[in-house]
């Protein structure tokens, strides 16, 4: 429970920054390498490269270094984790609606 | 554009914060006012209304005055708009799929 409690926090302040939403972006289309997102980002793939380790630790990218070039994927449980989290909120805010709904129904 | 990109940089930094969530959820659930929030939290009044500002500064809560009592909502708008922009990269992310499988269809 500490755990996922610690993944849900990371996961949040990654996302929390518009470049690295940029780079989730850019991975969900495909995979690339650092130097392939530096380029439209107009940063340094050194700046490239510590956005993904931020990234990589929270569970929303993974690389893959296949002979001299390192790859960057999209790494799908970050982004379920926090869908799935706020999904929850929702799912409790709804049934709170519902059963307000029921009980004006009731006083009807 | 700026300003949803603004609005998003808010809510998932927000969000980031366990204390934070902890309140967006126990608000999901019901509303309640800064005391009653602070309690289970085992943290002071003051410091869940700073919490409170954040939430409401990025769309996650509100809170109105009546009488002399403040009592904080959920602002589901906040949480949608986070919910949405995981979807769309996951929707990015399962056509890449798709296409990829369409492709090994065709190899085979």
């Amino acid at each position: 429970m500490v755990s996922a409690q610690i993944s849900i926090d990371r996961i949040f302040h990654a996302l929390g920054d518009p470049t690295r939403r940029a780079i989730v972006e850019k991975l969900s289309r495909q995979p690339a390498s650092a130097s392939r997102l530096a380029k439209p980002l107009g940063i340094t793939v050194a700046a490239v490269v510590q956005h993904l380790q931020i990234l990589e630790a929270s569970g929303l990218a993974r690389t893959e270094k296949l002979g001299r070039v390192r790859t960057c994927r999209i790494e799908p449980k970050g982004l379920s984790m926090a869908e799935q989290w706020i999904a929850d909120r929702r799912s409790l805010w709804e049934k709170r609606l519902d059963k307000l709904g029921d009980l004006l129904a009731e006083d009807s």
